[in-house]
């Protein structure tokens, strides 16, 4: 366990991923003359401070707000480590910071907290809006956390992503499109399993319907789902999920199911739960989307002697890296400068697309399918899509 | 109105006054031989996160938690400026954590917050003690916020600093400490009158008792503070004051209370109330400490034109600068280090003492009755002393 010991020392090394310096030059800063103090503090920040209470807006220009992101969790559901609890999550949320920071020039706030009631998660996220520009939900457990996405979007004014769903939806559709491409074969035609119904699961699936997926099923720990399966009557999102895909109707457990299908996506947060068996059973060709850290549903050698074409984990340490990590970053950065406030759909596919496009044909290949977690072209692409589909949409909701 | 331009036009350059950035080296983080962000993000920060699970305390070896301090805020108090909610408060709250910075090394998070229900507010911080070490609660209006502070130190296991209550008191104290052996005078003897009965009226008349102070009138909107005050009825902490001070239980308003007084201290939050006329009402060599800011009480000169000998403000443009900045850095620092979580009222004392002693008699003089705000001697004083008490009482509650 190499890894294990190397990163716990590099924590204990570290004391925290992340720090809070000043913007402020602070070398004279109590200097007698003309003290600057005087100016960032009392008494010049009076000043400062009325003229934001008589127009709020004020705030985006002189204060940090314009680039703070909160990065809300209540470790309910951590990686793939399950219900570890808030003080648990903080070293992942510190990490996701750290992504946001070096590729996003964000200021993400790791709030890891001591509640996972629905309403009392809702109120937080309702208090601590003055500070900031943007909302980023992240390793909550479903459906509570797709109840909170939909209830503050209606509730608050700021922009809110949630990571796991939007993030995660929008790469999985880039690594798609891109691993089809190898393949020679058509969204409109594939047979797409998708192995859990949570945030990911849910944003996947509603992503490749909105992109022209038409034959996709959905399995949970229950089985494949289908439209009036007696158990889903609890869960509207999984619901919601059966009623767009499942047109047969299926029923079944995983092995099943994976017979004929062409592409795989696991995001169960279960790992090794796909076997060699069930990638023979495939249409020629298999694309195996192993998401879930840090046990992805099969490892990459594992899929790749079983006869997997394209492979792709959730981790840096494998080839294909499908990480929301690749997405949020930009993703964010761009709704923070635009000032947008609802991501839709159609909005996500077509990030996904431009996102997808900067892999050049000539350089893909089937360990080269989506680009790096560092490449420096996607923070632009993105923006500039979210730019002119803004300009062309009259629905999207602009906060002035 | 240059300072409100220059403040302004600073702000408006700076947009936000800290931002959150790495301690991670970022240079080769995405390299792949034996990649860093392998270690801080998925597969290895999940090993992290596990071991955390297991023991919370490891979370502060393991993440920023040490260093981390909360400053809860619902603007409901901002310096003198009143009620202007948490946007307004935003630009003050980001100074302090630049001070905290400066002075502390201490991550304070400026968390202003968009509610000032009282229940609201305590429920916030219970949700918020994962990321922190401690919590500085500052500028929330009272007897609410006294209310808060009491709650949470039963309620919560972090400690709780209030930095208009226990930060004033502590450096008022040692200015007052100074003054009177500049003037002479004895701490038992004088008659000090406190305008404000609020966050800092309380913490000033808590800490002026316990140093041995016997003659404290305080005086609010409705003049002298004395036992039996009909209106105190509803405010438990004004009573408690009037049952500490006043022992003649003298009636009246300011200019009445004024008269024979050794010292004022203004912490009323409005500007321009003391004259000249109160000034000369005093015993020989008045002592003004006109703390309220943005506006003291009465301007420096015309305190001194007035006949009083030693003048402070809250500010940092005048001499003697009596502001809690010159002590909650270092008082913070060593809560943090020293996981003390309970500060008393004779801790507060001690603190005091330590910080007056650090001006020796051959450098005391009317304008420089306190170190400066950026004295490095401070910290280490501070942090010796609530070493040195912590050792020898059993009450002081340290968190392991």
């Amino acid at each position: 366990m190499i890894l294990k010991d190397d990163s716990i020392n590099m924590h204990r090394m570290l004391k925290g991923k992340i720090e809070i310096q000043n913007r402020v030059p602070v070398e004279n800063i109590f200097a007698k003359e003309n003290s600057l103090i005087n100016l960032i503090y009392t008494p010049g920040v009076a000043y400062v401070a009325s003229e934001i209470s008589k127009n709020k807006e004020l705030a985006y220009d002189f204060t940090s707000k314009w680039n703070n992101v909160a990065i809300v969790c209540d470790g309910s559901r951590v990686l793939g480590l399950g219900n570890i609890g808030p003080d648990a999550a903080l070293p992942v949320m510190e990490g996701k910071s750290v992504l946001f920071k070096i590729l996003g020039g964000i200021n993400a706030f790791p709030l890891c907290i001591a509640t996972q009631d629905k309403e009392e998660i809702i109120n937080f996220v309702k208090y601590i809006q003055p500070l900031f520009g943007a909302i980023n939900i992240e390793d909550i457990e479903s459906p509570k956390v797709l109840e909170i996405i939909e209830r503050l979007k209606e509730e608050i004014s700021l922009p809110v992503f949630h990571d796991d769903q939007h993030g995660t939806a929008i790469i999985t559709l880039s690594a798609l499109i891109n691993s089809l491409k190898l393949m020679k074969k058509q969204l409109e035609k594939i047979k797409v399993v998708i192995l859990g119904s949570g945030s990911a699961g849910y944003g996947i699936t509603n992503i490749l319907t909105s992109a022209g997926c038409k034959n996709i099923i959905v399995v949970d720990s229950n089985g494949a789902l289908y439209k009036g399966r007696r158990d889903l009557i609890n869960n509207p999102f999984k619901a919601e999920i059966a009623s767009k895909s499942n047109p047969a109707k299926i029923e079944g457990s995983l092995d099943l199911v994976m017979k004929g299908s062409d592409v795989f996506i696991g995001v169960s947060g279960k790992g090794n739960i796909l076997n060699d068996k069930m990638i023979t059973s495939m249409n020629a060709d298999p694309i195996i989307f192993a998401l879930s850290n840090p046990d992805p549903e099969i490892l990459p050698q594992y899929a790749l002697d079983a006869g997997a074409k394209i492979v792709a984990t959730g981790r840096s340490d494998f080839p294909n890296q499908v990480n929301n990590a690749v997405v949020f970053p930009s993703v964010i950065r761009s709704l923070l400068d635009l000032r947008v406030k609802v991501l839709d759909d159609q909005l996500c596919v077509n990030v996904a697309y431009a996102i997808a496009d900067l892999v050049e044909s000539k350089h893909l290949k089937y360990d080269y399918i989506i680009p790096q977690i560092n490449d420096q072209r996607i923070l632009p692409v993105v923006t500039q899509t979210l730019k002119s589909v803004i300009q062309n949409t009259v629905t999207t909701n602009i906060i002035k």
